[in-house]
C-alpha cells in the first residue's frame, strides 16, 4: 500500500542514467511510482534502460508531468530533498525521520518525495510547494551525492521503516490535500496584498513564513476550513471565534 | 580516524562507472580509502573519473591489489556485503548493525568492508576470509542493488554512526589481525586433515564451520594464542588445561 501511495518525483532530471538508476533503487526497495517533472533528457534513452537493469517496468510506467504543482496534485504530504539546508528557520528532517514521516503520512493519503535537478536542485518556488524539507547529512558538501544515490538513501530508509513499522498512535488522520492547502495560501496572499502588509514583490517570501509554520503539523481538511475562516473574518476576528 | 582505518574493498569490479560512483559516495560520507582487488576493468577510464565527480582524489589514491587476502592484510575485522543471505547458519548484520560494528572495531585497528563483483558477488572462498557477513534487506531480489548503490547505503550508515557514536563500553579491545586468524585456520586445517576428521576435498567447508563460530566474537591475540594451544595439546587435552 505504501508503494501505491508514494510518488518519487524527479524534477527536470538531466541524465537518463540517473533516471534508470533511480528506478532500480526504487524497485529493489519495493517502491514503484516514478514521476518525472519536465525531464531535461529523454527517459526512454538506452542509458536509462541499461541502468534500470530489471526495473524496466518502473521506468516504463513513469509518469511525465509539466510541473511540480501537477506532480503534487492530490498529495496530503510532500517532502523536498535538498543538498543542504537552505530555507532558514525551517525544520530539516534527517532521512530516518523523513522515512518515518512518509510511512506515517501514507496512512492518510498520497505522499510525494521530491528530488531536484542534478546541477541546481530545486528552486525556491519548488521548495515552497512542498510540506517539509529533508537533507542527507554529509561529511563534505562537494561532491554532493549523485541524484540516484540520494534516491537510494531515501528508498532504503523508507523500506527499513515500512517493513518494521513503528507502532501507530491509533489516530486515523484525514489530511488536507496539496490543492486544498495551495488554494488557502493563494487566498492568503491575495488577502495580505489587499491588506498592504507586504508588497507583491516580496509576497512569496512573506507567505513562505506561514507555510513554514503550517507545514510542521499535519493539517486536516477541517483545519484548512478553519484557516479560510480566519481570512474571511479577519477584520473583526477575536481569538475565541476560531474554535472549531 | 575512522576514515584512516576503514578500507572499502571492491573485488574485481567490472564497470569503471561503478568505481567512480563508489568513490563519490565515499568522499561525500567522509571516507577515503578505496581498495580495488584485481579489477576487471580499467579504473582510470574516463567513465570512472566522470562518475567520481569531485572525488577524483579518492579514485586516484585507490590501492590495487591482486587478491582479497592481500586487501585484508593487517585488518582486525572485515565485513563482506552480499546480495542475499547465503552462508547457512551465519549471523547476518543489517546495514545499521554493520555500521555500528565497523565504527566500534575501528577503535581497535584496521577494518575492511568488502563488496563483490557486479555479476556474481563474492565467491565462497572470499566470503570465508571475512569476519562477518552483511546484507541490505531488499523488497525484491531482482534487480539487486547496483554495486555503487550498495556502497552508498553502507557509507551513509557508517557516516551516521560516526557522527553520532554510541557510548563506548569502556573496554579497550586489542584485536587479533586477519593474518593471525588465517594462520590459525591453516594450522587447524592441517591438524584436522592429519586427524582424519574430514577429507581434503571438503576441508574448506569443514573449517568454515569453525570460522562461523569464531567470527561472531571479537578475538584478541591472547584468544588466538589460546586456540593454537588447543591444537598443540589436542591429543591429551582436558577442558581445565584451556584456561587463560
Amino acid at each position: 500500500m505504501l508503494a501505491d501511495r508514494l510518488r518519487i518525483v524527479l524534477v527536470s532530471p538531466e541524465f537518463p542514467g540517473n533516471i534508470g538508476s533511480a528506478a532500480r533503487a526504487l524497485k529493489t526497495m519495493g517502491l514503484k511510482r516514478l514521476c518525472l517533472v519536465a525531464p531535461a533528457c529523454d527517459p526512454r534513452e538506452e542509458a536509462a534502460r541499461a541502468m534500470a537493469h530489471n526495473a524496466g517496468d518502473v521506468l516504463r510506467d513513469a509518469v511525465i508531468l509539466p510541473d511540480l504543482r501537477a506532480a503534487l496534485a492530490g498529495t496530503v504530504f510532500s517532502l523536498a530533498a535538498t543538498g543542504r539546508p537552505r530555507r532558514q528557520g525551517s525544520p530539516y528532517l534527517t532521512p530516518p525521520e523523513a522515512a518515518s514521516r512518509v510511512v506515517e503520512m501514507a496512512g492518510a493519503g498520497e505522499v510525494a518525495l521530491v528530488f531536484g535537478r542534478e546541477s541546481s536542485g530545486l528552486t525556491n518556488e519548488e521548495l515552497a510547494l512542498c510540506s517539509m524539507l529533508t537533507s542527507i547529512p554529509a561529511a563534505v558538501e562537494v561532491p554532493s551525492l549523485n541524484l540516484a544515490q540520494a534516491v537510494m538513501v531515501y528508498a532504503y530508509e523508507i523500506h527499513q521503516r515500512a517493513i518494521q513499522p513503528a507502532g501507530g498512535g491509533g489516530y486515523e488522520w484525514s489530511l488536507a490535500t496539496h490543492e486544498e492547502l495551495e488554494h488557502f495560501f493563494e487566498r492568503l496572499a491575495s488577502h495580505l496584498l489587499a491588506a498592504g502588509v507586504s508588497p507583491a514583490s516580496t509576497m512569496p517570501n512573506y507567505v513562505a513564513r506561514f507555510r513554514r509554520i503550517l507545514a510542521r503539523i499535519p493539517l486536516e481538511p477541517r483545519d484548512v476550513r478553519l484557516l479560510h475562516n480566519l481570512i474571511l473574518k479577519d477584520r473583526g476576528v477575536r481569538p475565541t471565534d476560531l474554535e472549531d
